[in-house]
């Protein structure tokens, strides 16, 4: 069948050749619909994150799929059932306290592989196997946009764990600030329009831009960071009750106590390598304690993020789903699903349809 | 009456003769037993934290105390109620949604004055007045150490808060270290060794050392922060799954994330200056994320939070009481309650016993 992958040897994604997979017992055959790419395969293809499993020279790419059952294999799944599959997986097969109760999300590093991203292969082929438990099952209606509920489901663990900070007390939020603007920031913006009265979104772009033109659909602000840092966010606008950031952009991290006003909560998803720098590491600690405020990192999310994304998904306006989906490759084509370029928000490689 | 403070043109703790105060409608007046003396205290007498109130050329410093109702006034306090009294109150007299909801510990700075620490007068004189609602009774066998009760409602909305960031997953905690060996840290030493399996106590003293002592006798391990840093935590003993941060000392910040397991959370209490420094911005952020970190501030307490700690000191043993409050002055031995001595924990002033 055909496969997406990277290569010990080779230099960048690869259409491969391989052998379709065979379900082992509790596992279903998948017939892939669409997988999607993210900043996350771009660090895998540059070798900066992930690895390919041990047993093989090659990894097949992608973590953001929605395919449909070809063989339940008597795992519970029938066949002809939507799917999206989770990303995390026991290591070698064995299971631990994390897997046990349902939260591999929660497993430190080493207690877990992550499909097309480290130890295992990804989704990005023709098929694939995966077990019956890490398979959500969505709505046939679904079944074009469904690689977007991998992403949603992070913005659901991270905003359910953010939002649980500010429990112990009456918290009423009415700005929030999204740092970010690819497809995981532009879709959070959207679901926290819902929730909160005003909403910022944060990029690097000149207009005519295609992800300016959703927030301003969305009725967000944008701000540009070039012209206004995070920590500028209160002078300049207002200090918001919530950040998302979704940059990987490490000052973000310091910057964003500074653009949150009192009792605020930020969320953090990016992952930068090290990286020194000096900060006010005075005044940070001191705007933590005096107003209350928190940072959270959040990372993966599981089966649960997955349900409540999939009904995220059924509520999103069909215009934003068809304005972030701006490539559609085959993997014949599937170099432009990879390329840089700023008219792109989210690619995906399309195997087959429903 | 007497009263301790500080005056502007004045050096340093002084005894007073100011006028006793009358209760106003919905007030009680209280006929003071002791007030403890803390870090807050100190900045407030070195002018780096706090200030006095507008239409006074002195202030009366004290912010942990305990009396007992003299007058109740008609506020529905009787006389002879033992109580203690929260710290924050409306600014000016005017009320504003976080007094109103009963949570003044999450207004923002300007939102309040602190009794003995900026706005208004302390609590360390013979009596004092405050609105019913603000003094929390307290049975009388725990008269005498009921100023312990601020210090304690301190830590249990620190660890409320911090619990909380906890909830969406299934947290199984096994560990928790203390950062700071006042008489907050060792109360809430006390406290998480009754929910954590070990516990960890940092300070900078060497033995023989009563703060050290008092940590042996709770079966915690000490660690000397001369000699072991607190990011280095987990290679010298184990990475903890919770810190509580009492000393104010701004690396312990960033540090404290580094300390920390995986799924763990860290509460900053301290509240340091301005102090640039560098750091490893990069891999603060991406330890946070990576294994889903959280840092959360935390200051001051309300009313709920009282009543928990009024709990929590009835069912601390009596050892651990004694050793602790090492010094009891009199007004007109205070000078004693503020020297600079590690033989010295807590210091309180009695004015009367009950």
């Amino acid at each position: 069948m055909k496969a997406i992958g990277v290569t010990r040897e080779g230099e960048g994604v690869e259409l491969l050749e391989v052998d379709r997979p065979a379900p082992a017992e509790g596992e279903a055959l998948v017939r892939t619909l669409r997988v999607g790419v993210d900043g996350t395969d771009h660090e895998v293809i540059a070798g900066s994150h992930g690895g390919s499993p041990q047993d093989s020279d090659y990894m097949i790419l992608g973590h953001e799929a929605v395919g449909v059952v070809e063989d339940g294999n008597g795992s519970g799944l029938e066949a002809g059932q939507v799917v999206v599959p989770t990303v995390r997986r026991k290591p070698d097969g064995e299971t631990n306290e994390y897997f046990r109760r349902g939260e591999p999300d929660m497993a430190p590093s080493g207690e877990y592989v992550e499909r097309g991203i480290v130890g295992e292969h990804g989704f990005m082929a023709e098929y694939f196997t995966s077990p019956a438990d890490t398979l959500v099952p969505i709505p046939d209606h679904l079944a074009d946009q469904g690689m977007l509920v991998e992403p949603i489901s992070i913005a659901e663990k991270a905003n359910e764990h953010a939002f649980s900070t500010r429990e112990p007390f009456e918290w009423r939020p009415e700005s929030a600030c999204v740092l970010g603007n690819g497809t995981l920031g532009l879709l959070t913006l959207w679901m926290l329009g819902r929730e909160f009265d005003r909403t910022y979104c944060v990029g690097r772009r000149d207009r005519p831009d295609p992800t300016i033109d959703v927030m301003d659909e969305l009725g967000a602000t944008y701000v540009d960071s070039r012209e206004t840092s995070v920590e500028e966010m209160p002078d300049a606008h207002e200090a918001v009750d919530y950040v998302f950031e979704a940059t990987g952009y490490a000052p973000h991290a310091v910057q964003t106590v500074h653009a949150l006003a009192p009792n605020g909560v930020g969320a953090l998803l990016g992952i930068p390598g090290s990286w020194e720098f000096e900060i006010d590491g005075g005044a940070l600690h001191e705007e933590i304690v005096l107003h209350n405020k928190c940072l959270i990192g959040t990372v993966n999310s599981h089966v649960k993020h997955f349900e409540a994304a999939v009904e995220t998904l059924d509520a999103m306006p069909s215009w934003l789903l068809e304005d972030l989906v701006t490539t559609v490759a085959t993997p014949e084509t599937v170099d432009q699903a990879f390329e840089d370029d700023n008219d792109q928000i989210k690619a995906v490689v399309e195997f087959d349809t429903l």
